[in-house]
């Protein structure tokens, strides 16, 4: 079998997911997926004296987390993906610091669960790792302030914004094990349709989105109907209609099957939330904690993790720019779903 | 051949470097590696209106320039790995927004093009790509604003400080293709023995150079004199004594192999940059610049690239955080050395 379809990737290996975890902050665990979460963490600095360190710490017990689920220690993963969204990526390396696992950094914003899990997946079919860990983070805090306000500022949101999670998802890929298991994806290419409110990112990241989807059903010859869930990473209330509307001018609906991580993270009237959540940790952590246990359990049995990001900095829309997109996309199975 | 040996990676199908390209600034054309450079621009701002625009307006350069020499077009690279200094990545992310080639954002700060390289070389040699592009850049005045003082302050440099270099490399690994080729590497741990001095950066990464050398050496069952040299990424003048001494240590002596990209990028004495050059391009332009062409004509058989990254932030090291180092290496030959 091809290990590569067109643009789509093939592992013929398909690795397992052997472990994951998810953790979740206060907001977070008042949600509609409260039940679904590994821990909720009420203290939002995880008892760390600033943000940036708060979000190292859940990060690493995320990690940690996952480890202690299938009795492994750190010696038992040779390599590590992961990324975060705070400048420099250094969520992620002080959170790998103590671990002495061979580290490979990665930002693709809040699409990186799918980057490092597509990663995780090469390294781990193509041999070149037995066990590969994907781990990423976000934090409402250290977000907020780098990105937007400072938070004792008190900024007003717009209708559009979506608010970054407190909240991390740890996958352990590896050779060995069963469900869930990784089956491929598509390395997302960047859309920009000139989107420049920073606020309003669903709508600019929702035409990367429909590009990945299309271009994995097209090279594998699949339509939605095929799969239990596509879900997105964080489109958001604003950019889900706006993918599926992208899609149904290309004759694809995916409209029965598609579930977006920024929608299902909070209730939208109860938790004044505008469009939903965000950050590379509402993905992560909803895989981790609400899809991956519903295919380790054959209740779902194929879906597709298409994670989505929003490539600006604080400074860029500053510079007139517009924000790119990018989705990228890994197909996961069940058990059955792998005999099917 | 096993892909992978104890901590090391093995490319069986020894990925071709199937074509390269090295654009550095007006400073750095006018030091020791003035004549090996493809270009040399003068006007810093590459003709555009803001340092990051400039930025990625030299990476973006680069590419292409790797692409006329091939007679490739932006269709026949299936995947782009490349990074940057810049917050968020985004002086790769505008860069590559033009090209709709599927795009792996990573951030391993100066070591960049070494995990870059890598993962080009897993994408390759696992079958997942036919040509995957691994680009990086930096630029002085990105990065002095981002990290340092805003340069109109005139800030006085210390004794130990770098110079970031305004320069870019990019290189195609493809599945077909003569030498140079990718042999395999070695992912880098995080090492961090405690440095908070953010104007000692070589001193920081040190640690984490001789931990990826010593590995890959012990894992190949090579000696330092197999290879025509050790090429190790920016520590500079002040880390490359301590990374010998470190080695030493270990009964491993690379002093007659050992060159350093930040220590041969500048003149010391007569450009005054203190501890020499740093940042994603320099290790990146002076490998595609000057080692690639002597491997191409065996002038050297074998070399490995071993990029040192300093894994800080602005905000990291005034929170009391000391700074956490790490090291990519690639093993590269020529034609004679993979035969050898």
């Amino acid at each position: 079998m091809p290990k590569r379809v067109y643009s789509s990737l093939c592992f013929e290996t398909h690795p397992s997911i052997y472990s994951f975890a998810s953790i979740a902050g206060q907001k977070e665990g008042e949600g509609p997926m409260r039940n679904y979460f590994d821990q909720i963490q009420q203290d939002a600095s995880f008892g760390e004296k600033n943000w940036e360190k708060a979000e190292s710490r859940l990060q690493s017990e995320t990690f940690q987390l996952a480890l202690q689920k299938a009795r492994l220690k750190p010696f038992d993963i040779d390599c590590m993906v992961a990324g975060d969204l705070i400048n420099q990526c250094t969520g992620s390396s002080f959170a790998v610091r103590e671990t002495k696992i061979p580290f490979l950094g990665v930002y693709g914003a809040c699409s990186t669960m799918a980057e490092s899990l597509l990663l995780a997946g090469m390294l781990v079919d193509g041999g070149y790792s037995f066990r590969t860990a994907a781990v990423t983070s976000s934090h409402f805090s250290t977000a907020e302030r780098q990105f937007r306000f400072p938070l004792s500022y008190g900024g007003q949101r717009t209708p559009t914004s979506q608010w970054t999670c407190t909240a991390s998802g740890a996958a352990i890929v590896s050779s060995e094990g069963g469900a869930p298991y990784l089956m491929g994806g598509c390395i997302g290419k960047i859309n920009d349709l000139g989107v420049t409110d920073s606020t309003n990112m669903g709508a600019a990241m929702a035409p990367a989105a429909a590009d990945t989807i299309q271009r994995y059903l097209g090279d594998t010859k699949t339509c939605p109907e095929d799969y239990d869930a596509i879900v997105t990473g964080d489109l958001g209330n604003i950019g889900s209609p706006l993918l599926i509307d992208l899609l149904l001018k290309q004759n694809v609906d995916i409209s029965r099957v598609h579930q977006d991580c920024g929608s299902l993270m909070f209730d939208e009237q109860q938790q004044d939330t505008h469009a939903g959540g965000s950050g590379c940790g509402c993905s992560a952590s909803i895989l981790c904690g609400y899809f991956l246990p519903k295919l380790q359990n054959n209740e779902f049995k194929k879906i597709l993790f298409a994670a989505t990001g929003a490539l600006l900095s604080a400074m860029s829309p500053q510079q007139g720019e517009s924000i790119p997109g990018i989705c990228h996309l890994v197909e996961i199975r069940s058990e059955e779903g792998l005999h099917s």
